[in-house]
């Protein structure tokens, strides 16, 4: 085809498809979301807590939104995406360490051997953990996320790690913000690898990253200040860790908790059992297999999901089917 | 004297100090500054790095400034606040607890015997911070603090603890705030007793307040969601730990510090060495017996000033002296 012969109007068009959306869109802030029920409920809890004078009502400093990062706002699959920056980080620092290949934490992870990488108390991945999270400053940490995230491609989508995020929920996030709540990432996964980069792709801003961390080690080193990565006292941002690592950062019972996994239950019951205010739970099914995973009960990576979806039906938290209720999965590629 | 006899414009600016100011003192964003060096140095920085298109502009989401507690924004005499607290605490159940009377921790405490306290690795006073800290929800802990702060009143200055707060550093957290800054706590107090009343108080919200804490545990208890205070893996803001909360918290270098004792000196180490932004760090000295207090290399509560003084001096850090630098210490009492 030339593309000569497409009108100039039609291309401008496409090709400035997501920042400049046809007139009847833009009245819609979640154009990626079919009109389907799950959607509904989002604008009518919105809705409902930002109309001034009503019963329902919230004042913004108590809108906050917790958003899981794993499979609610970016896949898990085939493996969570730490655990391929960790492959990535041990394949680059190989050659530099011959010594790694007589080590069977190293060997079982080559294999993908993740049953002798958790065996004896997951020894084999903490090592894994220590080899590529800690014992640098949080500075050379930083720098190798940013060199993943520009290096790695997802081995499905065929594209940065940081552009394999769930554009249905991009677009709930920013109507939320629109709506004067504050959202936050209350994720098992590590606070300073998410921290990198969920600015640019989240408009999440690093002091509202909640995660999993080990403690850091201040010490003045050639006459600068440096903070070393440890694995003293790690904290699991996990199941009974959301609501324990929300309290410890926000400070603040949230009033909307999105998640997808029965890690999630704990911070999505602690949001609404019990919340002076009117509150809100989701859970993002994963049922599309064609455009992205479809996994609940049996799943060999991270995200399986049994107890929440009962818990989900029985308290009336919202449950997002992937494939019926989202238009679009991912965001065009840049 | 006859009220009536004063005109009645005077009365009312004088029930309005501090809230309409007169013309030319509107002009002035710290009119509890005197124009010395101090009250200089800080102007010329903030319009410094607010300036746009100048060399040293920091934009908005860098512009982050971290502030003491202790000493810096109220007193720490006679004894540190959260002492009070814990003082009152100790009081107020006593009486439920006969058995306290052979504990040799609350005997010391009764007698203000800090030796005692501190001996044995500070057991006594542990057992003081776990009887009055720990062991109940985070929200009866709110309330407990809640009820101090409207029950108690300062010895000397015979008003409740957070009306004694520094109407300068107020002045001064509110001149940041309007010039794009975010300002954090950063302290070596508990956490979760400064963010009861820091928004109040301070202007500055929950999520902003970084502290000493312990670990939470998450519970459902009567089919309603808890969270209990321990003393499992205590993080102590303080020192060297203060650059480890600002990390944890944050996520990015402050380019303002501002503390008053040596226990602060790390953290503006960390925002001030081989920092990419122009930054700026600030130590108050207690000077002033007459208004409040004069103190720092002898000091029997905390607060001492020795390494960071003469670290002051050798970086140009600023050293405000409350006696000559404050035009006032305190709020008007409301």
């Amino acid at each position: 085809m030339n593309l000569r012969s497409i009108p100039f109007s039609i291309i401008a068009a496409c090709l400035t498809v997501g920042t400049v959306l046809p007139a009847a869109a833009q009245t819609d802030p979640l154009p990626s979301w079919n009109d389907t029920a799950s959607k509904k409920v989002i604008v009518a809890f919105v809705e409902k807590v930002t109309k001034e004078g009503s019963a329902d009502f919230v004042p913004v400093s108590e809108r906050i939104a917790v958003f899981d990062n794993d499979g609610t706002l970016w896949p898990e699959n085939p493996v969570p995406f730490q655990l391929a920056f960790a492959s990535y980080e041990i394949t680059r620092l190989l050659p530099d360490h011959p010594e790694w290949n007589d080590d069977p934490a190293i060997q079982a992870f080559k294999k993908g051997d993740l049953a002798a990488l958790l065996a004896d108390h997951a020894k084999g991945l903490l090592r894994i953990v220590a080899l590529t999270h800690a014992g640098m400053t949080t500075e050379e940490f930083d720098q190798r996320v940013k060199d993943w995230v520009a290096e790695d491609r997802h081995p499905r989508f065929e594209r940065p790690y940081t552009q394999c995020i769930y554009q249905p929920m991009l677009e709930l996030l920013a109507y939320l913000r629109a709506h004067g709540f504050q959202t936050w990432v209350v994720s098992g996964g590590g606070k300073d690898f998410m921290r990198v980069w969920s600015e640019d792709v989240y408009g999440i801003p690093p002091e509202r990253v909640v995660g999993s961390h080990g403690q850091l080690k201040f010490a003045m080193k050639d006459g600068k200040p440096t903070l070393t990565k440890t694995l003293d006292t790690v904290f699991v941002d996990d199941k009974e860790g959301k609501p324990v690592g929300i309290q410890q950062s926000i400070g603040r019972r949230p009033i909307a908790a999105f998640g997808n996994s029965d890690g999630d239950q704990a911070m999505i019951e602690y949001t609404t059992i019990d919340n002076p205010h009117p509150s809100f739970g989701l859970i993002v099914h994963h049922t599309d297999s064609e455009r992205e995973y479809a996994y609940d009960a049996e799943t060999k990576s991270s995200g399986k999901l049994v107890t929440a979806l009962a818990e989900a039906k029985e308290r009336g938290w919202t449950v997002v089917d992937m494939k019926a209720d989202w238009k679009s999965v991912f965001p065009p590629e840049r």
